[in-house]
């Protein structure tokens, strides 16, 4: 069943309010489809839809849905109904959840917890949402390296229905620091009496819970982990990171770049659910900013007012030039911003990568003023042609070394590259283009400037 | 350790050719670590580097090798050590080398290989690089339903070394059929005497081997599989994608829309080994096609050259008026792109968007407006700030809906909606604008038009 299907369904028997068809209809479908389309419903109506699916269910449901719809249905929902759905969930979602949660509901939660629950919910909301502890779960299997390998499965299937996974086991030691890991298929390989620490990974490759959560998930792309272990303060193990943790990471971050080089600020949740309000204001900021960046190109038109009355046919070209710069320094960028996002690159490989942008970006040049020169001899004669074509060949190495150091320098002071956004650098390029374009033109042209 | 040093160590021992010293150096590295820096070094260096790694791990570090470079490396290989290359590989990354081979290497390579495995790389390589089928592995375990979950372990144990995964089996019946898809958490936590057939997940979610690749890495993601069956053909069951295919899947996914949005094709390989020629190639493209895309705003300019001559202080807001309708445009696009991508938005959806961006277009329109008159006011008096206030309302408003209309148009056409690149946009805006702008200032400010 699609989701638009499904949205239809749910709405229809939540209308006849038969519960019993509705229980069954919610056993049959995977959480993360419900979960997708409870977007179109009511509060009051998703309310209903989670009292119907049972307690544990209910919490994997949870899972799926929008952070900030979450803490809506929480103060709707009784201080009762809440603890529940709180010792079902797993610790990172619960973590991440309590962190929406105003003052007020937070203290509706906790009494509802025991002790070792609530001080995991503090340690793990204690993280910043773009480090690595926020997204580790502390549902990992610990195994002793001194059992053998029946024994350590015999163990993992006693600690199974409360761990998130238990593919891969821990072994730390009295003061709970990393010793090695071992997975289930090791376990299953082994012969059956051969001790864990005969063949544990020992130095297996782990992260800082302080580590942005990207390393986190670069490190399990790079290694096909199952999940990384995340270790703090004095090296002890305090959690894990699963890799289905890691794929939501490199999507949610490749979301983000892709939208603030798009000049679109951060959008959260569904961009088919986003509000009006939300849009514009995610999308207003670099616009006016843009307007007042434009300043300095009104001003340089301005200063060459007596060259553009002579020649007005310069003004024909003029688009296509600040446009060109624009243009090439938005490649530039694009291609370092996303190699600097995934890690192919580093801040110190800047000055090694500025050589071949020259180059690539002087042959780029040549082309398009070949090709502009065609069009300044058509237009304007040979002379025009001659200031068009100087021009661009100079727009469009000026342009690409801006696009491309650009998603340094901001890196380099501790700042998104991504933020180096194509209208940016269009502003940024069009006010060099304007001078280069003019002072050119009144060079070459043998004109006055106008003071 | 980390890259460069890495780098540097592997050099200085290939100098001094001490065997030993490197096979010691080459088992204490990560295959994933010793693949990625293997771009630094001459293909010589490369094959003797693989020359002393053993040779089911050599196998494993080819997979972390860039494919084009793979070829070279075959190449440079004698018959015999490319058929035990091949036979220590994984099927899916196998059938992507023999993909890349030329018909004289493919030719050396199969004579080596056993029937069965000769029609397995055939079939694998069949499939194009954008389908399900060029990502999935036939190194899956298939288990009885009718067998005991202890004897589907000990099943699982017996063919652990010849499996992608264990942890997750499939059932199929007599015509291939998929029927469930068992885990072995399940297998662990049943009783050993319970039957599969009693615990199995039935109706698993699977994907077509016909489907795009990017679909088959949503529903793993979407779902938090470990694995997804592939069908193909009558529902027979011809392999499985795992997730960590997946996450790399997604990743290129996201570098293409990326570098595609940018206006720079498709970079295949690391940015930091990237030749300029293939840079050149990547990015000329765009630029050129830009430039006689601006035949349109120079042919509106010229129409209206009389309009400029008696106001040049139109001029002067010319570059922002045209960049604001772009800017608008690409933010709109960027939105959209990414939304398709993750197909958070589908084809039908853009009628009920498109209403959506009217409203927010005009609210950004009229800030901006609002911006641009007092520039307006400033530096060319009230006429002319109205003309500007007007136009940049307009264009905004045309610019975001032309950005936010190209990716479904493309998309409906079957082309990929990452094409609606920012340079694209601004182009198609540019145009517009002009005519709006000096159309728009030829009426208010009562002026004749020449022909």
């Amino acid at each position: 069943m699609n989701g638009q299907d499904l949205i239809f369904t749910l709405k229809t028997i939540a209308l006849s309010k038969d519960r019993l068809e509705m229980q069954q209809l919610l056993q049959q479908c995977h959480p993360a489809d419900i979960g997708a389309v409870l977007g179109a419903f009511e509060l009051e109506q998703v309310c209903l839809l989670l009292a119907l699916t049972p307690a544990a269910a209910r919490a994997e449901l949870f899972g799926y849905i929008d952070k900030d719809k979450e803490a809506d249905i929480v103060r709707a929902l009784d201080n009762q109904a809440v603890s529940e759905l709180f010792l079902h969930m797993s610790p990172d979602e619960r973590a991440d959840l309590f962190n929406v949660l105003s003052e007020e509901d937070q203290a509706k939660v906790l009494p509802g917890l025991a002790q070792a629950e609530r001080e995991d919910i503090r340690r793990l909301a204690s993280f910043d949402e773009d480090k690595t502890g926020s997204v580790m779960t502390s549902d990992y299997a610990l195994l002793d390296q001194q059992l053998t390998a029946a024994q350590g499965i015999a163990r993992l299937r006693k600690v199974a229905p409360d761990k998130e996974t238990i593919y891969q086991a821990y072994i730390v030691d009295a003061d709970r620091r990393l010793l090695g890991t071992v997975s289930l298929r090791q376990l299953i390989m082994a012969e059956p009496e051969q001790l864990i620490c005969d063949f544990m990974q020992r130095e297996p490759i782990f992260v800082s819970a302080d580590a942005p959560r990207e390393i986190a998930a670069q490190l399990i792309s790079k290694y096909d982990l199952l999940a990384l272990p995340v270790i703090n303060g004095g090296d002890k193990l305090v959690g894990i990171v699963t890799y289905d943790d890691a794929m939501d990471v490199a999507s949610e971050e490749a979301d983000q770049d892709f939208h603030k080089t798009g000049a679109v600020g951060q959008v959260l949740g569904s961009i088919k659910d986003a509000s009006v309000k939300m849009l514009y204001q995610k999308r207003v900021f670099w616009l006016v900013l843009l307007v007042f960046g434009n300043i300095f190109s009104g001003a340089g038109i301005a200063y060459f007012e007596d060259t553009i009355a002579a020649y007005v046919a310069l003004v024909f070209f003029l688009p296509l030039l600040v446009d060109s710069g624009g243009n090439a320094g938005s490649q530039s960028a694009t291609l370092m911003v996303r190699a600097l996002a995934t890690g192919e690159i580093v801040l110190k490989d800047w000055a090694s990568m500025l050589g071949r942008e020259f180059i690539v970006a002087g042959l780029l040049g040549l082309t398009m003023a070949a090709a502009v020169s065609v069009l300044g001899i058509w237009r304007g004669g040979p002379e025009i042609a001659l200031v068009v074509a100087l021009t661009m060949q100079l727009v469009v190495i000026i342009g690409s070394v801006i696009g491309m150091s650009l998603p340094f320098i901001l890196s380099r002071f501790k700042l998104d590259p991504a933020a180096a956004s194509a209208p940016l650098i269009t502003s940024i390029a069009d006010a060099c283009g304007v001078l280069i374009y003019f002072g050119m033109a009144t060079w070459l042209l043998d004109l006055p400037v106008t003071g």
